[in-house]
């Protein structure tokens, strides 16, 4: 941690701030500038007191911290990329560029079956759709529940789609696992963290959205979370984020790409579906993602979007969504990916 | 709804339009501009599908909902102000100005019991502390748990102060309930619906704080959900709102007093110490709350602030508290209470 | 300026940054943590090379400023508080608080007259009225331009007011100068640098707003610019910034007044009727910034809001303002002011 | 517009509403809702009053307008693409993808000189450099001024590049526009309409970059100001929007691209220095943008970044930029580009 002095501070509240120091466990150091004396407090800042409440003294301006405070998830801890293989054989964050696609909400066996049937064949290997819904007011379609997650085992089944599901509450965590291959965490519960706990300890792959005002370190300690609950099986979920902007419903940060590439060893996956939360913006939004380096799409797709039950303005069709694989072809081929 | 095709849809295209929205339960009714026409679908948009899947049409401009989609928590519903009576008999949304004090964290027998005393002695009526803390990272202090329930339940037998701690998980919601007199939900939680709802169930007053990027409409959605699951004693918290502002930890939004006062018969209370996450900024905060029409406050108090166990920028002392109380009263006056 | 090295930079690497730093003037200090290296670079960050250059190197993980960038607005360069005296006796940022109002733009001499007067009457000492507009859409009302200015000027030879309007073109400097008591500098031109210029060399008080999207910091040194270039009478006024809440048109962040009472030493004027953008929200705005310490309020009143050519939605009609002025009564007293 | 009534508006006070509108000379429209009563305002909300005045009115809830507010920018007024045709033979909207490069700020005859021939080899065409700069601190390096022109020019004749630069005060108009073959207007500015009034007037090409914190609405308007005034070389620059991240200097909001190319027959630039605000992450979004559809890239390139006088740490190395390009041809391939 580095603190700095007030202009001015006299000797005596100078020595209070390196006592203090010293009390918590840290060795200061101190510098003195042309205006301000500046202490450097060394020892490890994840394991000792938060220096941060010397802000509020009065003889401090400001504490700033040195350190990285997430250690799993970071580049430093594992220097490769991490891979996830699922059960029918996609692997997450290697050479080959994987698709995710499906419909917002599970909501009948000839909705999704016809979905996955169409997916799959465009391509895709993973079938998303939500059994529990969390939705913004409580008079809204709140999901099939576990008959949702039943149809997702059966399209499994019929197709050999992995599956990729949302978990809303702890007491469903192994009920979910018992039927995903994919535990998603979404955007409003990005720092639940008894939620990211519960997830964790399924054992099963996790993929992370990011929170709609979620700064990219606080991603990245949810991430630890899951890590630190032994589950090395996390991928990173950019979804869009809340801006002053609303012609989107959300600003897609396509920038999390190279950045969670750079910090960290987990795969990063984009949904450009509720970060545009408009399917005219969707086929744009992928090849970006593609040529930025993401390892793969989670993409909304529905037979009939304007009936849809959910979010019905970002599902794509089906006809769309197989034009589409075919255009991200050479972007994923410029890419350097299969 | 209202419904605005683009400008030169063929009559066909219009037709197509006025189809679905009957399909889908509601009277279409045309106005014919000078550039585009408007169709206003006639029917109650809480009961019947979401018309907004409409923007996915070539046709379709836009889509604007008219209804307001809040309703239990509404002024609509209830013209009068609500009151939420405790068991010691403190009033929140009443003519008497409430104050709520107390640590950050429950660290310790003494720490707790001295800040109660303190604080109850200054004129508050309810203690706040943590016994479960969500923290951004897992490396950091999550809470002494039932341990610090019973410490708050100890502080309110000794000094008559009623408890408000933080809910954190559905599988505490009945725990906690046996201590605490307001279970508070956490900004980063706010649209947890499982939580609300176990909250709700539980039949203790919830303290439902505004999350970091919350619309009010979502804010008030978040609470309609403690409504309709039964349980009429809800209060809004706002404790900031994140911005690209990074002087203070997020930016009080003051202007949702009135706000939440226009819509809402449920009282709003002020976190001035999340809000601006500096504790010289707090005296401030308190005094234009009173005078905005806030129904409480709910202040962090430390008996050591620069030895707190979690976020101790904010927390302001013992002596500050006693001195911030007196200076609100000629304010609470001027707000025409007591 | 720290600047921190990444784990594991070798003893070369960091040679070439101690070499660096010499180069650009400044004199390096190391300090040798648990994880990381980091070099203090001892010297006036505001004269010298800016060393953020550095973070292109590899082996530079971060670097941050220690100093203030800010000199002449900051409380450290003077340590009471300015005050500005206008030439019909108005003292801002005095111990009496001071009113302005008046219309959005100035229509009309009836428009103009009739509410200077009731204005006046009222108790404010300040008539604001907007002559040059900037208007985001080029089909909207520009103003009255030069012929605005002289009804301006007419009401204060016939009520005593002082007068406030906005500059929006370097070229109208001196004639706006030639009218006004006090130049505004509007939010979409708060980092119009040669404009902030061009008004401090008029000699005129000048207003400056802030910027829709200004941190406190850019907010100061915009400031700076004025006194800079040998103009001290500089006010800041907060009048909201953009968020993602679209509830109200900006989210007036009213911390902005102990922030800029604590950092500087210039006067502090709130404009709630930008902040809200709704008439019905201005009265509680106005108490909590009287209570919150601010110096002057900046209120836009118009005879008859429905029909004012420019933002009716946030003007406050003739009677409306006269009842504010007096439920602010309680407040301003309570406030320590007159 | 669509004027919305609160439920249970008494006959007269919707009487009243319907006066008004005809008054400001629409033709109104009524339709009753199941709980509320909507009217039409029929009639070219561009050429009447605005009646969001009506929002002031004690029985309306909302006003919500119809139209787009631009004109001459929009696909609407011309259905085809736009294109730019610099002296050089640079056409910018077009088929052949186009780089604009070289440094932050014009420094010396050999920084600029040694750019622009690096630059002109490895591909770009267009060479940008700042004379005179808009700095957050008066204590920072402004610009050669007209003299950095002088040396813009002598690139031009020796590398055959064009040259953009910023505009920075209307006074400078006539003699930005003597030297350069774009005009840029700098986000700081985006909403300095006098700005944007005389840098159309000088006929030259305008580049318009997003200001911090404009809607895109706000921002096509902004460039209707230069169409407005007869200029119709036009090509909007998006560089990264203000939000709450600090990771990136500015978030690069890409989704401007799709948009933009759907509202607007304008070309559209990247700029992925500013937004990024860093060298390492400039290269993935350089990929992105070609990939999205972008016309044309802004890269700001330095011969040695670390000693740059300006915002060293977002500017690229004469080789990186070289490889850059390399790396962009079969993303520029794969978009049907050239």
């Amino acid at each position: 941690m580095i603190i700095v002095l007030k202009p001015d501070t006299s000797k005596r509240d100078e020595q209070a701030v390196m006592r203090e120091i010293k009390k918590l466990g840290y060795k200061p150091h101190v510098m003195r500038g042309v205006e301000r004396v500046v202490i450097g407090a060394i020892g490890d800042e994840r394991t000792h007191a938060n220096l941060e409440t010397l802000t509020t003294w009065p003889q401090v301006e400001r504490v700033m911290p040195v350190q990285k405070r997430f250690k799993l998830v970071s580049r430093e801890a594992h220097k490769g990329n991490s891979t996830i293989t699922l059960l029918n054989g996609t692997v997450i964050g290697g050479k080959r560029f994987v698709v995710m696609a499906g419909p917002c909400s599970v909501e009948s066996e000839k909705q999704l079956l016809t979905t996955a049937h169409a997916v799959a064949e465009a391509g895709a290997t993973v079938l998303r759709g939500g059994a529990f819904k969390p939705r913004t007011s409580p008079y809204e379609f709140q999901g099939l529940g576990e008959k949702g997650l039943k149809l997702l085992a059966k399209a499994r089944r019929e197709t050999g789609l992995a599956i990729i599901t949302e978990l809303l509450s702890e007491q469903h965590a192994d009920m979910v696992a018992d039927y995903a291959d994919i535990l998603q965490i979404g955007a409003r519960n990005a720092q639940n963290f008894q939620l990211l706990i519960a997830a964790a300890k399924t054992g099963k792959p996790v993929l992370l959205k990011r929170g709609l005002s979620m700064k990219i370190e606080e991603w990245l300690l949810a991430g630890e979370y899951v890590l630190a609950n032994n589950n090395a099986n996390l991928m990173f979920c950019e979804r869009g984020i809340r801006t002053f902007e609303t012609y989107t419903r959300n600003t897609l940060d396509l920038s999390t790409i190279p950045i969670i590439k750079k910090e960290s060893h987990c795969p990063i996956v984009i949904d450009p579906s509720q970060g545009a939360g408009r399917a005219d913006l969707v086929a744009a939004m992928c090849k970006g993602a593609v040529a930025m380096g993401a390892d793969s799409l989670l993409i909304v797709v529905h037979p009939n979007p304007a009936e849809a039950w959910s979010d019905g303005a970002q599902q794509v069709s089906l006809e769309l969504f197989a034009k589409l694989m075919e255009e991200l072809k050479p972007f994923i081929a410029a890419a350097g990916r299969e």
